[in-house]
C-alpha cells in the first residue's frame, strides 16, 4: 500500500457528504418517499450505465455533450443515467408485459452530467421523479402537479410558484405570430432563454434562428407577452385564428388542471407563464417549472419541474404509452431548506454513550448497550478506553445527550450513574431500570 | 426522436428493479438503517466517480482489473467506486478536522465491479456498510459485529452463522508451520481458496506461490486444520513457540471480541474459522464472512463481511486512523429473504383507488383522494376514464384493496359507494365520512 503521496480529493463538480448534511437529506427522502406511496406510486430502480444508444439523441445536442460516456472492458459503448425519465422510457418499454395501467412509478436516485460545475451545479445529483405512464388525461396531469406540491408541502417548503404551460399553446402562440408552425422548435428553444438572456437576446436569437425579420421575431415576443394569463391566452388565440380543437386540448387541458389542482388545495401555487419552454426536446404536452418566491432562496432555481412526453416511450417500443412526470431536485430542495433553517442542527451522536469505567466492566457495558438499544433508545458503547474524563468529552461533542458510567461501586450494587451531559445532573439507577430511566430523560 | 429501432435492454450485469422487488428491498432499508443509527452509526455519501488513482492498487491485482475506469471530457482519469471501504479511508483523510473521533459512519449505495456476470453476480449491487475508524480495541471490533448481527435479526435471517479468523491468526500459523512469515500474504491468498477449490487445490498453489515442497505445504493445511477452536488454535501456537505478546494480540483479541458479542445475545453466532482469510489486501486484524445455514440459501454466499483495516486511512494522508467495519449485501440478502419466503406479497398498488363515474365529478374524486391521502390512506385517482367496469379491473390488478366511486345519485345526496375489491360487497357513505370508513376498511 506504500508509494507516493496521493492527492486526496473528490473529483470537480463531486462532493462527499457528511453526517451533518446526510442526516436531514435522509429525513427529507424518507418525507418524500412517504408522499410518493401516500399517492399510489410504486418504486422502481434502473442501472448506473445504459448502453449508451439508448440516451443519446434524447436530451438535445447540448446534452448529449454532457454525457458521461465511454467503452467498457468488453467494448460496449455505455454511459452514466442523465436523468431518470429517459431510463423509464426504456424499462416501459421493456417490461410493458408486467406492468398494470396506468404504471405510477417513482424512482429516487443519482444521475451524471459533465456540466460545467457552478455554485449550486453539480455533475452528481439527486433526482426524485414520479411519474404516471398510461393514459393521457386532466387528472393524470393533475396527479402528479398534485404528488409535487404534496412534497413541498411535506417539507415546509413555502412560497413556491409552479409555472405552468403547454407545448400546444408555444406552437399556437408561434404561429398567432406569423412563424412557420414547422419552426417552433427552434423558436422555442429560443423563448426558454428569455429568464437567461432577456428579451433583446432572445429576439436576436430569434432572428439568427428563425431567418426572419426583427418585426416577426418582435411580434413573437409581444405575442407571448400579451398571453399574461388563460383569459387572454385564449383571446390571441382566437384572434390569430386557432381552431377551438387546438385550443381545448392546449388552454381547455390547462384549464381543467387547475381546477383540479385546486380541489387537491394547491390552486394558489399554480400560475401560467407562456414563457416556459422546458429545453428538453421530448415534452409534448403540459411543462412546468418551479420558482420559489423566498428572496433567501430565489437564486435556487427549479427545484421541481417536469411535464408530459407522450412519444418518448414508443421511441423505445412498439406501443406508444402517453406519460406525464415530475422530478424534484433533491440537492437544490435541500439547499433551500438549509438557507431557510429547516435543515437540523448538525448533532449526529447517538442520544446514549455509555462508557465502561475499567477494561473488566466492558462486558456489563456492552450488556447495558444492548438493553438500551432494544428498548429503542439509539446508543454508542465508547470503544476509546483510558481517561472517563476524556470519553465523556468526546461522546458530549458529538452531541450524545446522556452518558452512562458502568463500573465501580455503583456497579458492585448493581447500579449505573447516568449523567446528563447538557446540565451535568447526574443520578444513579439499577441497571435494569437503566434503559427505562433514559428513555424517559430523553422524552423531555 | 425518429430513428433505426434500438435494441432495447439493460446491460450484461446490470438489472432493473420492478416494483415487486423494489418495494421489500426500501423496506429492506429502512430496517438496516434504523439498526445503524440505533447503534450510533450516522449517514454519509461519496460520489460514484473517483478519481482513479484513489482506487487503484487498493483491491489487489484482480480488483484493479474489475474497475471501470476511463477518461472524463476533461482528461481526468477516473474510476467508478469498487466498494464503500476505500471511498471512507478518503473521506476520513480529506475530512478528519470535521469529523469526532471515534467516527462511526454508515454509507448505502451502489457500487460498480466489472465482474464476470453469473447467477447471483452482477456488476452493479447495493452494499450497506458500518464502520468505526479511531481505535483498535475488542469493543469497537465487537460494536461493529453487534450491528451486523442485529441487522440479520431485524430482518429475520435465521441460521446465519459468522465466521471470525484474525490476520495475526493466519500469520502465526502460517509461521508454525514453517513458511517465513513474510511469504504470509500469498499463503493466505492460498487458503482463501479452500472453499472454491479444495485441499488439494490449496497445496498445489502453496506449493507454486511459495516455492516450498509438498510436505510443508501439507503442514501448513494441517496447522489450519488441528486450529478447529480457539483452545486448539493457543495450543498450537504455544507448541511452535509463538510469542506471548503476539497470541495476546490475535488470539486473545478473539476471545475478548466473542465474549463482548455474547454479552449482546448473539454469541450462538460466531465461530472461530482458521481457513478465513479474505481477500482484499487491506485488512490488518480481525476479519469474518457469513454463510447462511438453511440449505435453501447455502448457495447464495457471503451475506456479511468485513474487518479491520488500520493501514488503509493512513495510506491517503498523514494520520493513521485504525477502522474496523462491516458490509452486508443488499442484493443476496434479498435473494436470501425471497428464498425464504420473507420477501411481500408483489402487490404495489395502492390501497384506495378513487373513479369518477362522469368527466363532471372528476374535481369531486380529486377532493376524496386528497381527503383520503390527508387521512394517511394511500390512494390513486384513475386516470383512465371510459367504462366504469375496465376502471375497477384495473385497480384490482395492482393489488388496491377498496375503491369509490365518485358521482350519480350518491354524489347528488352528498354521498359515495365504497367497494370491496376483493369480497365485491358495497356501502354507501356520506363524503364527509369516506376518508375515516376506508381507514377502518384497511385497519381490519
Amino acid at each position: 500500500m506504500a508509494g507516493p503521496m496521493l492527492d486526496v480529493r473528490t473529483l470537480k463538480g463531486f462532493r462527499d457528504q457528511l453526517p451533518p448534511e446526510m442526516g436531514p437529506r435522509r429525513a427529507m427522502l424518507q418525507a418524500i418517499e412517504a408522499v410518493f406511496r401516500r399517492h399510489g406510486f410504486a418504486p422502481i430502480d434502473t442501472p448506473a450505465l445504459e448502453y449508451a444508444e439508448i440516451l443519446t439523441g434524447k436530451y438535445g445536442e447540448e446534452g448529449d455533450k454532457l454525457l458521461y460516456q465511454f467503452e467498457d472492458n468488453g467494448g460496449r459503448k455505455v454511459a452514466m443515467r442523465y436523468d431518470l425519465t429517459v431510463p423509464l422510457a426504456r424499462f416501459v418499454a421493456q417490461h410493458q408485459a408486467l406492468l398494470p395501467s396506468p404504471f405510477r412509478r417513482y424512482h429516487i436516485g443519482p444521475v451524471w452530467r459533465a456540466d460545467k460545475p457552478q455554485r449550486g451545479r453539480f455533475r452528481e445529483f439527486v433526482q426524485c421523479d414520479a411519474d404516471l405512464c398510461g393514459h393521457n388525461s386532466a387528472l393524470a396531469d393533475a396527479e402528479v402537479l398534485v404528488v409535487g406540491l404534496e412534497v413541498l408541502q411535506a417539507l415546509q417548503v413555502d412560497g413556491a410558484r409552479i409555472h405552468v404551460n403547454h407545448r400546444g399553446v408555444l406552437t399556437a402562440l408561434i404561429a398567432a405570430a406569423g412563424v412557420d408552425p414547422a419552426a417552433a422548435p427552434v423558436a422555442i428553444r429560443a423563448i426558454d432563454k428569455l429568464d437567461k438572456i432577456g428579451p433583446d437576446g432572445v429576439v436576436a436569437e430569434l432572428e439568427r434562428t428563425l431567418a426572419c425579420s426583427p418585426a416577426t421575431a418582435r411580434e413573437v415576443l409581444s405575442v407571448f407577452a400579451e398571453a399574461s394569463d388563460l383569459a387572454s391566452l385564449e383571446a390571441v388565440l382566437v384572434r390569430a385564428g386557432v381552431d377551438a380543437e387546438v385550443r381545448a386540448a392546449s388552454v381547455g387541458r390547462l384549464r381543467a388542471v387547475f381546477e383540479l389542482v385546486a380541489a387537491a388545495g394547491h390552486g394558489d401555487r399554480l400560475f401560467f407563464d407562456a414563457s416556459i419552454a422546458r429545453g428538453l426536446d421530448y415534452y409534448t404536452g403540459i411543462i412546468y417549472e418551479t420558482r420559489l418566491t423566498d428572496p433567501k432562496v430565489a437564486a435556487i432555481g427549479a427545484v421541481m419541474s417536469g411535464g408530459r412526453y407522450d412519444d418518448l416511450i414508443g421511441s423505445f417500443g412498439k406501443t406508444q404509452v402517453p406519460a406525464v412526470g415530475i422530478s424534484l431536485g433533491l440537492d437544490r430542495l435541500q439547499a433551500a431548506l438549509r438557507e431557510l433553517g429547516l435543515c437540523g442542527d448538525g448533532r449526529f451522536g447517538a442520544d446514549a454513550f455509555v462508557v465502561a469505567i475499567d477494561e473488566a466492566d466492558a462486558v456489563a457495558a456492552m450488556a447495558l448497550a444492548t438493553d438500551l438499544r432494544r428498548a429503542g433508545v439509539s446508543a454508542e458503547l465508547s470503544t476509546r478506553g483510558g481517561k472517563i474524563g476524556k470519553q465523556l468529552e468526546s461522546g458530549d461533542k458529538r452531541g450524545c445527550r446522556v452518558a452512562l458510567l458502568v463500573g465501580g461501586n455503583e456497579r458492585a450494587r448493581g447500579e449505573v450513574a447516568i449523567k446528563d451531559l447538557a446540565s451535568g445532573g447526574q443520578q444513579v439507577v439499577s441497571l435494569s431500570q437503566a434503559a427505562e430511566t433514559v428513555a424517559g430523560l430523553l422524552r423531555v
